[in-house]
């Protein structure tokens, strides 16, 4: 079963120190949908914009974050195999992510992963500004493994 | 003219928030050369290996400590325009990178950066574990920019 939302919310926000260090909060954690927040404070780089690790964590947590509410956590655990990230703009502000995968390809890479130990699921996503303009792109590739 | 080595150090490991609660630690600060170093306790995630955050981190700061080392830091300002991180394994001790641009790639850099205002320059970097195996893989594309 996927984790209950107060668990997943606490394992996405704390079980990682380097993540919790940063201040991301999970603003929505359903099955098959998660948003996930940045702040500027504290991430700021030498010309006060957000610094690029920090944008790296927002973009990377979704894989980890998805995991928690739409797989089975007592049976598979994530990995990361590649980032790609192409930094558009200046993140001049908090910056927001939203990332999901459909029951269909939850199905799916749960089903390959049961059957062959491993499947490996892609999330292509957008960091946001409080304007709405998209300051980075990323490229993930993930891969849920059985215990 | 560079800064004096201890000022790189100094903006190495302390300039951002972000990379001083890593605990990133600069080992080599020379014109043309860096060696950076990563502790795993901190900063492990949820399997207890190194959290890809960290990793990123330890292979984007070398691109702005070798701004530091070796351009005119009072001209110029350095940018991350892309970043591609490939995991190869388990992080599961420190972490260690270097990277290095030759004399004639400096000059080149940073005479385009005066003609033109900017000027890309690309680091390619290892990952390496305290037994010298590859953890994970960098393409980084960085601009120097003028003031």
């Amino acid at each position: 079963m996927p984790l209950p939302p107060e668990m997943a919310r606490l394992f996405t926000e704390e079980k990682i120190d380097f993540v919790k260090r940063s201040g991301l909060k999970a603003e929505v954690l359903e099955p098959g949908r998660v948003c996930l927040h940045m702040p500027l404070a504290g991430n700021q780089n030498h010309i006060g914009s957000m610094y690029a690790g920090a944008l790296f964590t927002l973009a990377e947590i979704p894989g980890g974050a998805l995991f928690l509410t739409s797989f089975d956590s007592q049976r598979f655990y994530p990995l990361i195999k590649e980032m790609n990230l192409r930094f558009r703009r200046p993140a001049a502000s908090d910056i927001r992510i939203e990332a999901s995968l459909s029951g269909e390809e939850i199905t799916r890479i749960q089903d390959e992963a049961e059957r062959l130990g491993k499947s490996d699921y892609r999330l292509d996503l957008q960091l946001l500004d409080t304007a709405g303009e998209v300051v980075a792109e990323s490229c993930a590739l993930y891969q849920l493994r059985k215990h």
